[in-house]
């Protein structure tokens, strides 16, 4: 990374923040840009000092014309959060495009390489398991839609202009300063706060929970592995985790003491196991991270930040 | 028809008007919605006693508001015209993904079936042909990625709002007020004036010339059967041509007298053959308009517009 540029956008938030901080760690440049919508600043505190930090929305086409000159590699990690929920807003969807083709543009016009943050949504309900990059992609929710419009755009601009993309279907990440409470983290904040973890449902749905750490290295490999452009790759711990042994880990990793209970629920049986052997083979990633050494770390962190999601 | 109404973006297009023109010969109620700037309001000159003009654009929110309550169909023709070129502007990617959406959120809101007219510009180049709806999905223009992005909105708020849409994936449409000069009208309007008609290349690629009327067809049947709900057809002659053919042709149609000329162009020995099996079956079209008699109807309409391309 030593001698590379790398423009992070939505560099503010959980997985953008963790990467400026690897790629920093390995001699490269940044540049951040983000409007703090969901971000925070403080995420950055530490690196102020050490990139580049435009405040502004990918949505305004001349901050993005201004950031990307120079730039050898594009991370593009924003996303509208409106776009999570259920309640449909145009501008959540506009915008989410609007940032994502002024950022493609720009990766064309100065030969960027454009890493696209894309996410398991794409697939849908599975219709096989493991989850290869092969499956279907008939996404159920607006998130996921518009996720793979974004693939999309960035295959046919790679056919019809040129442009380097690696997209990267990113599973279910945890990890210190997650943005959302995902599952790890609202049962590790249940046990800090004594509060049972409660199962909704049978507890044998499952996902493929990936520490923020093989995130990371997927990402950087995906920036210097030249064979990796014009591919598409899910990035994942490969190793789906039932809600019911996610909450004996969690029991365990905290102390042994949390109530676990059982809640009513709509049966939630999906078994979302997303395989990992393309991007394995090709980043040559290594082992993930097991579940207990990442919620173990995750835990660490919390203890340390109690009071990180009530600001 | 008769008791429904039909709300029709992009009413003063090629497809638009007409289809405005057929919906209003077979009873029904007729809105459209339409910001001429690519569409025309001489094409709808002949019905504007007979519909509701609503002059504006769907990238407004509030227009499209007020448009759709007591819509049972919306027939989503309108598309911004700078997609088709290769030049990159964010405004027309947005433009087309907020009138989409804003569309989109009123037909759940309202209840009204969602008639969404894509493209086979969706496919990409062809891996087998005949091309059926089974065929992989990998846009090559900008333009297609679009299009198919509108199919996985479609899609996505079948899955998560209850929302009933059609996809029609539509072949190269053909007939009197065509908006784009492509081949067949650029060739009826070379013999018209004289000029040679070129063939560049080897004049074997070949295109499934659809002509207006198959398109209309389909539109009203998608409409009305109920079966067609959450289904995506395409919408082709299902007879290719190639372009030395379609030369000939159009040579026999205006009299024979037109001089064919083969000029060096790039390979391009594409067979876009377009199946049309399932739309004819579910959609009970019947036999398409033969290639001669829709070229005939085209040449007639052009001898009596020969000014229609100079405004």
């Amino acid at each position: 990374m030593q001698s590379k540029t790398i423009l992070v956008t939505g560099g503010g938030g959980f997985l953008g923040s963790h990467l400026c901080e690897t790629l920093l760690d390995r001699g490269a440049r940044v540049k951040v840009i983000d409007n703090f919508t969901s971000g925070r600043a403080s995420n950055l505190a530490r690196m102020l000092d050490r990139l580049e930090l435009i405040n502004g929305s990918i949505t305004d086409e001349h901050k993005v014309e201004e950031a990307s000159p120079g730039v050898d590699a594009v991370v593009h990690a924003a996303f509208p959060m409106p776009l999570r929920h259920r309640s449909l807003e145009t501008g959540a969807v506009t915008d989410a495009t609007a940032g994502l083709f002024n950022l493609l543009k720009e990766a064309v016009k100065n030969r960027s390489l454009f890493i696209y943050i894309s996410s398991i949504a794409v697939y849908g309900d599975q219709e096989y398991i493991p989850i290869d990059e092969k499956h279907p992609l008939e996404p159920v929710l607006l998130y996921g839609a518009v996720k793979l419009s974004g693939e999309h755009f960035c295959a046919a601009l790679a056919k019809s202009h040129g442009l380097k993309a690696v997209v990267l279907r990113v599973a279910d990440i945890y990890g210190p300063k997650n943005t959302r409470i995902n599952l790890p983290v609202q049962f590790l904040l249940d046990a800090l706060n004594g509060r049972p973890l409660k199962i909704f449902g049978s507890g044998r749905q499952s996902r493929t929970y990936t520490y923020i750490d093989d995130y990371l290295k997927a990402v950087c490999a995906a920036i210097a592995e030249p064979a990796a452009a014009g591919q598409v790759f899910n990035i994942s711990s490969g190793r789906a985790v039932s809600v019911y042994d996610l909450a004996m880990h969690v029991r365990k990793i905290t102390g042994g003491k949390a109530v676990v209970t059982f809640e009513k629920g709509e049966a939630d049986d999906r078994q979302l196991i997303i395989d990992n052997s393309l991007s394995r083979q090709v980043l040559n990633l290594g082992q993930p991270v097991g579940l207990e050494e990442g919620l173990s770390a995750t835990w660490d962190w919390l203890r340390n930040n109690p009071h990180f999601y009530e600001t």
